[in-house]
């Protein structure tokens, strides 16, 4: 199984409104307190603003530093009157 | 068993560098052809190339499109000589 089928058998909390999902992970070789993911958390937020209005009310953010990975969930309910820019 | 601690048991190519790995979906509620995953491929990547020089050659980028919905794939091999940018 992989991991995007993994992902999909996920429930959806909201069947009317289409949902934007962001993993991201940072591993590290070495033991370290590399931020990376914690820095690039608020440019990618940005880059999903030019494409679409995002409610603060509608985003989850899931923040997880550890000594090798650090995780970065963003999880983002889209409107469906945002769907004319989407498409 | 969450999400992430099953991408944490994925086999690691490699030992000696840092990963940094990138996932999105798009799950629309009705059938469409948004292209919105694909058109933030690059512009997510532009921010990473912020923080880090990419050897085109570290990155793997698979993308799918389904009706419902779009995946998209980012693996970046992080050479350790950056890790003084990413630290």
């Amino acid at each position: 199984m992989s991991l995007f089928q993994f992902w999909r058998r996920k429930p959806t909390a909201t069947v009317a409104r289409d949902r934007l999902q962001i993993l991201l992970a940072h591993e590290r070789s070495s033991f370290g307190s590399s931020d990376l993911v914690a820095r690039l958390q608020e440019e990618i937020i940005a880059v999903i603003r030019r494409h679409m209005e995002i409610d603060p009310d509608k985003v989850q953010i899931k923040l997880d530093r550890g000594n090798h990975v650090s995780t970065l969930e963003i999880d983002i309910e889209v409107p469906l009157s945002e769907r004319a820019k989407v498409a």
